[in-house]
Order: C-alpha cells, then sequence, then structure tokens
C-alpha cells in the first residue's frame, strides 16, 4: 500500500536497515576524546566542560549556558530555578516527551495541560490564555488555579521535534499572568525562532544532547540564561553547591550532581563544530521529503512553522487517519524503515491521568495522525570548522 | 616542619606538583572509546553499558547490577527503592561526603547522625543501637523517632576512604529494629568486608566512578543489588519506566533519566580490567604510607580494619592536633603536595545544622586531625587482563 513512499524513503537513505536517526562523528570528536584520556581530565572539571559551555552559549546568544548530565536534569534545575515548589502547578502541553512532566513532577509540582497549535506542534498561546482566564486568578502578583486552589507557577512550552512553538506570544501571556517561562528546547538545537535560537525566549531554557539528539554528548544537556547571574548562581547549584574553604570545600546548601563529564563535553565540542553542515543536510532532506510529500494524497508534511528555521530534529507526516497511520506504520516498521508514531499523549499516562487539562483537541487530532519519518544525517563524509 | 614526611612522599610521587588522585589509563580506554564512535553507540543504550553492569555484578558477585550517572543518583535512586519517603528520616554518619546527604534530602527525608567506629571511619554499629535504644520505638514493625514523631526508616553507612564499615554487625542492628541498610559504598570499588564486596551486605548498595575514585567512567555510579527482581525493577525506573507498545514505548510511572551513556560505560569496561593492578598499586603505596608513619611521632597512619580488605582510596593519617594538621595541610600544600582535611562534618553544613544527632565524640575528634595523602597509581605503566 506504500510502496511508494517506502520506495523514497530509500531513495533518500539506502537499501538496509533505516534508523530513525542515528548520531553522525564526522568531525574531531575521537581526537577530543583521546585528549581527555591522555590529560586524565575526563570526570566533571576539564577544559572542554567550560569550552562546550562557552561555545553553545556563544551559539544559541545566550548570556550564559550551563552544562547538565541530561536534557531531564537540566528541565528540572530550569523549574528550580524559576522557584517551582512543591504543590504548585505547572503549564505544558500534552504533546510532549515525558521528561517534561517528569521533570516538573521531581519538584512536586503537578502538570496541567493545555493544546498545542496545529502549525506549530508546541504550545498555544491562545490556547493558554483561553485556559487562564477560565480557569485561573491573578492576586498580588501570583497566579492561582480557581478549582485547586494550588499556584500555578510556571509554563514550559516544547519545541516539538525541532519546530519553534510561538514563544514569543507565550512570554506575552506569561508575564501577563506572572507565570515564570521554561523553554524546553531538548529538540530544538540549531532551531530558530525570529532569528533567535530557540532556548533564549526564557529565564531559562533547557538543551538535550542525548544520542537520538541533532548533535550528541552520549548523553547531556544545557541551561541557556539570559541572566548571566543566574547561570553562574546554576553552575553552582548544579556542581554540588561547593564553597572553597582552607584547602577543601564546604557546602552552603541542598546542591545536585548536574555535572557533565568532560569526555562527553568533548563529544560535544567536536559535535558543535559540524552543527551548521550537519543542519545544512537534514534541512535538504526536509526538503526533499516536502516535494515528495506535495504530490502523495493522504499525506501532510509538518513544514516548519512561518517566521521560524527548523532544525527538522525529526520529520513528520499527517495522515489522514489513525488506521492509516497504524497501516503506514506497521508497513515501514516490517520492512526495515523506522519510523515511529507522536509520543502517547501524557493526559493518558497513568500517572498524570488526572492532572487538569484544558480543550485538547489539536492534541488527540496529531497523536492520532503524525508519524516520524527517518531523519538522520545522509552525507558520510562531512568537512567541519574547527 | 614537616620535612620529611615531604620528602617521603615526593619519594614516591616525584617532584612535580602531586595531586591527591588522578585517573590512570593503562589499558583498553582509547579503544573502546573509538569503536562507540565508530558504531555510533554512544548514548544509554550500547554494548559496554550491558557489558559494564555484568562485569561489575561478577566482580562483587552481587545479582545484579545497575548503571546510574553518578553516584549520588544512584543514592537517590537506592533510598527511592528502599521506600523511604518524604518526611522520614535516614540515619547516617556526620563524616561523610555530602552526597550521601544531599541523596536523602531529595527523597524529602531528613538525615539524622549517629556518630563513626574511630577504627573503621564508618558507622558504628554500637551508637546506632545506642541511639536506636535511646530515641526510636518500634510498633508495627515500623521504627518511629520519639522526639519527632516522624519515621526512620533506612540507615546509610558509608565506606570511608575505602575502609569498609562494620557492615555485618550495621544489618543486625537495622533487622532489629525494621530499618532499611542502603550501603553507600561510593568510595569502595574493589574494597572486601570479611571477604565479601562492599556494597552487597544491604538491600541495596552504591558505587561511584567519580574521576577521583579508584577506577573512573568520566561521571558514573552503579547499584548493587542481592535480589536480581529489584535490580530489574531499578533499570526501568532509572530508563524513565518505558514500556514498549506497539513501533514505540509507554511509560507506566514516573521514572528517572539516571541512564549512564554507552561512551562512559566503555571506560568503566576498560578501567574494571585494570582495577586488580590498580589495587596492587594502591596497596603497595599504604604499606609504605604504614612503614614510614610507624616511626614518626604525632603521626597514626589509618589501616584497613581488621577482617577487611580496603581499596585504600585515599590513604589517610591523624595528626596529634588540629593546631598540627592546619600546619601540615599549608606546607604540604604550599609545595605542590596535595592533601586535604576530612570533609566539613555534615552537622554543620547550615541545610543540616539543625537535625538530629547523637554522640558524635569519635567524628569531631577525626575531623580535626585527619589528612587525606597522595593516593594515585604510581606505577607509569601496567599490564591489565582483557
Amino acid at each position: 500500500m506504500f510502496e511508494e513512499e517506502i520506495r523514497f524513503i530509500r531513495s533518500l537513505y539506502g537499501q538496509g536497515r533505516v534508523p530513525l536517526h542515528e548520531p553522525s562523528f564526522f568531525g574531531n570528536e575521537r581526537k577530543y576524546l583521546d585528549e581527555c584520556v591522555d590529560s586524565t581530565y575526563v570526570s566533571s572539571v576539564g577544559p572542554f566542560v567550560d569550552r562546550f559551555e562557552h561555545d553553545v552559549a556563544a551559539y544559541t546568544g545566550a548570556a550564559r549556558a550551563v552544562v547538565c548530565v541530561n536534557g531531564t536534569s537540566a528541565l528540572h534545575m530550569a523549574l528550580l530555578l524559576s522557584g517551582v515548589e512543591r504543590g504548585d502547578e505547572v503549564v505544558t502541553q500534552p504533546l510532549t516527551f515525558v521528561a517534561t512532566c517528569n521533570a516538573i513532577s521531581y519538584t512536586g509540582a503537578v502538570p496541567v495541560f493545555v493544546d498545542v497549535d496545529a502549525d506549530t506542534l508546541g504550545l498555544s498561546p491562545v490556547k493558554l490564555r483561553t485556559w487562564l482566564e477560565s480557569n485561573a486568578d491573578l492576586s498580588g502578583g501570583e497566579c492561582r488555579n480557581r478549582t485547586t486552589g494550588r499556584r500555578i507557577k510556571a509554563c514550559v512550552p516544547m519545541h516539538t521535534f525541532g519546530h519553534p512553538a510561538k514563544v514569543d506570544e507565550i512570554a506575552s501571556v506569561c508575564r501577563e499572568f506572572g507565570l515564570a517561562l521554561v523553554e524546553d528546547a531538548a529538540e530544538a538545537m540549531g532551531s530558530l525562532f525570529h532569528g533567535r535560537h530557540a532556548g533564549t525566549f526564557a529565564g531559562v531554557g533547557a538543551l538535550s544532547f542525548n544520542g537520538n539528539k541533532t548533535i550528541t554528548t552520549g548523553g547531556g544537556g544545557m541551561l541557556l540564561f539570559q541572566d548571566a547571574d543566574l547561570g553562574a548562581y546554576a553552575k553552582h547549584v548544579t556542581t554540588q553547591a561547593r564553597v572553597p574553604r582552607g584547602w577543601a570545600f564546604v557546602h552552603d546548601q541542598v546542591g545536585y550532581n548536574y555535572r557533565m563529564p568532560n569526555i562527553n563535553a568533548a563529544l560535544g565540542c567536536a559535535q558543535l563544530e559540524c552543527l551548521d553542515a550537519i543542519l545544512a543536510d537534514k534541512r535538504e532532506t526536509a526538503e526533499a521529503y516536502k516535494a515528495f510529500f506535495a504530490g502523495r494524497r493522504g499525506f501532510s508534511f509538518v513544514h516548519e512553522p512561518d517566521g521560524a528555521r527548523s532544525n527538522y530534529w525529526l520529520n513528520a507526516v499527517l495522515l489522514e487517519s489513525r488506521e492509516m497511520r497504524d497501516a503506514f506504520l506497521g508497513e515501514t516498521n516490517g520492512c526495515g524503515v523506522s519510523t515511529r508514531p507522536a509520543w502517547e499523549l501524557m493526559n493518558r499516562l497513568p500517572m498524570f491521568g488526572e492532572c487538569q487539562r484544558g480543550d485538547i483537541a489539536n492534541a488527540l487530532d496529531i497523536e492520532a495522525r503524525l508519524v516520524n519519518l527517518p531523519s538522520g544525517v545522509r552525507r558520510k563524509e562531512m568537512s567541519c570548522v574547527s
């Protein structure tokens, strides 16, 4: 039934097993790893840690970037730094990876689900305003949920598959309702919204460098700050809150061991040198998918939103129905072409099933019909700037 | 004043700057890292992750070993798996690294401090029993603090500097009072107590492979289980509680991203091949220190406890007084020989200052007089079994 689609994907990725996304190493990865071993600096302190923070800040335009051990820890820390406390509520989207909601849970807060936009797949500023107007009261600068009585402290839009959400409008609603904005940019390394890098619109943004992402550190994440002082404080809290004293250290608060080891940062530095080449390759693939699916009935390619430049981390198409989606998933995966459905919506997972939610019609529709397509780098060689 | 001691340390470690402890890479570290890059398996799934778990279980005699992203996350998970909940109390020692108490805090529990033994530097079973008899009531299998009314759920001895605590006697007191035993074996990779590996006496033990430890994965930790089913459950919870469904995954509870990336596990596999050679080298150094300090007035070398075989992670001496300690720290560090005092006692840190504590005379005495000495591997070459 989907022979032509499979033939097209194989024209891009060849005849073997086609993964959904795998890392691409074309640059200084081996060299930098060897440097770590030779110098013995493999652990939480080392030149690549500092350099990776510096280079990511420079690339994204953040005032300060702070490494974390993975994207989940970066999100957890972003929420803590935004003042989220036990018993609070945090608004997010139901169409996201589970790490968004897990991180909210770690703080002792509870997620509330507001719909996504059909064009961005990210949190809808219009639906956010509608939900807040119907469900929240602002008094004394604090936003409270009328039903639960709990404080609504923060809002976490996620840049789904690397497509930027309408984060300027979301920021405006957050300001109006006194919510802290935390950007879950885990999937959005290299994505721009109106020319500005995803993750730099909020007080705190979080990136991920997991192995399935556009660039990887094995496992790793990064916090992005517009306020360098807050970034410096984050560095303190994520590195066990150490304060030098005499010939040793003391600790001035409960800190976290969210440090990224130097070997992981080494991989990150090498990958970052290749990021622009990787993005160009992925964009070509996205353009090819877009052109192909423009001519295919029953498929609608998810292209980058207006005003945005997506990293096209994972390409996606919407099919006509859940049944067609399931048939497509079965046929492609059955012949070694990896595709996958959208994540199960968060409100359907047992631990978040009781969480409050607004109208989530778009998320329901997208979850039923979306399929992610193979999206890894296709070039076998690449020259990266060192 | 300490010319002879400095001369002796330099006879072991040479004339340059002498670090306290640095990693030693003599084996397959570069080779295994290259294999990760070549295969693209650098992230949270990969053959080195499985192998490292298997090899550490085999080495320690644990029924199951589960990697974590660092020792702190392993301790946090060990406490959660032992049933520690918000509002509980957890007994531990005041002489420990801050990660022990941070992990207790993450669960929402509160530490209670019981003294260490002078001969092991680890939690004292006698002081533990004394404190429990004076402060706790057992009813319905639950142990409650008479003063605070809180449940005392667990006990976390730490094997200080790699010297095993009297974990058999501690286990016996814990059984009697209905406490879960969690072994903080972060510093004790390679240490044995009555022939059995540290971390395998409790329901759950936690190892660390931070860069300053006997062997390293850059950053990393490991959970050790006697119950393979509990180990399998830990693997589920530390890997985001994923359950396969169709062509994707769902998640059946709030999980954690405590996964160790394959590149870090690769380093661990190479290091583990060298562990016995590293331990032999460190033991020689400890014997040399022991012989030297036996003839020095005012110094008492901390040797391995009776019935134990220590990894001698960090060698330590007790000086006669805090003043003498401070003079020794100043003189050694002043000439490039790294030494350091014991950690500030946990009950003196601001976040744990209000925690209940028993008589901690030994911890106070040790903290005032102990100095850690350079303890890294001295050999420049080493043949490791592959």
